[in-house]
């Protein structure tokens, strides 16, 4: 396995499938890639035009699913490679972000969006880095 | 272990933590109670008024979380029993029910409402029984 680099995060497409009455959509299954073990599953929201930035784990696959709204992720890995993801009701599909990857994301859909992270281990702050927003430089207000 | 019954389902509260730019909300631990394995996540949208019923799993343990909306659960065991809970944004928990048991759902925010389910074993259609809305006799309009 080579060094884990912003190329090392996938995005895998998912279903939604139209139902009478409310739609059913896939998050993942054990089968899926990007599957690594079962953790924790949480959500957070994020209000439109909010960044939460930056984090860092050591240890967590995060696996981002946006059922509601829309959300620009940004990843910055050691070699200051950047790459930017839109996932959301509009663009559905499921990012895996290995450990080791610094990362942010903002908020694009009012009132606000929310992402669920189906993650490997359960969350614990020893294996979280964090940076404040402005120790990465980005300009989170490019686009809208 | 006894017969599966209505009050084989149990009510976890979950904690939504406050975060300047929007909340985390809990969803499920690999250490709470409820959690058996992980098979698949997967969310079912409700609109305001639409109800999904009826349905029972054979094999799938159901934890269901409600993160965006609110929504009406209604259960039916072997003897007729049954049992309602509603659960969502304002009364956020996690419902955990065991394989055997009929249920259906209505939704009760406009303009929908958001069910994660995080199941034990991957969907497959040979583990599902359905009724249609009318084989179970319940008032679905009685509370809007």
């Amino acid at each position: 396995m080579g060094p884990v680099n912003v190329d090392s995060i996938y995005v895998t497409p998912l279903k939604q499938i139209p139902i009478l009455g409310g739609d059913v959509l896939h998050a993942m299954k054990r089968s899926d890639p990007g599957f690594v073990d079962f953790g924790e599953a949480y959500f957070s929201k994020v209000e439109k035009g909010a960044v939460k930035a930056w984090k860092r784990h050591l240890q967590m696959t995060l696996n981002l699913i946006v059922p509601f709204g829309s959300v620009r992720f940004v990843f910055v890995d050691g070699d200051g490679s950047l790459r930017e993801e839109v996932i959301g009701e509009n663009c559905y599909a499921r990012l895996t972000v290995p450990p080791g990857i610094w990362f942010g994301f903002h908020g694009e859909s009012a009132p606000y969006s929310l992402v669920l992270n189906i993650a490997d281990i359960p969350h614990f702050a020893d294996e979280v880095e964090r940076k404040k927003i402005n120790e990465i430089e980005f300009n989170w207000e490019k686009k809208k």
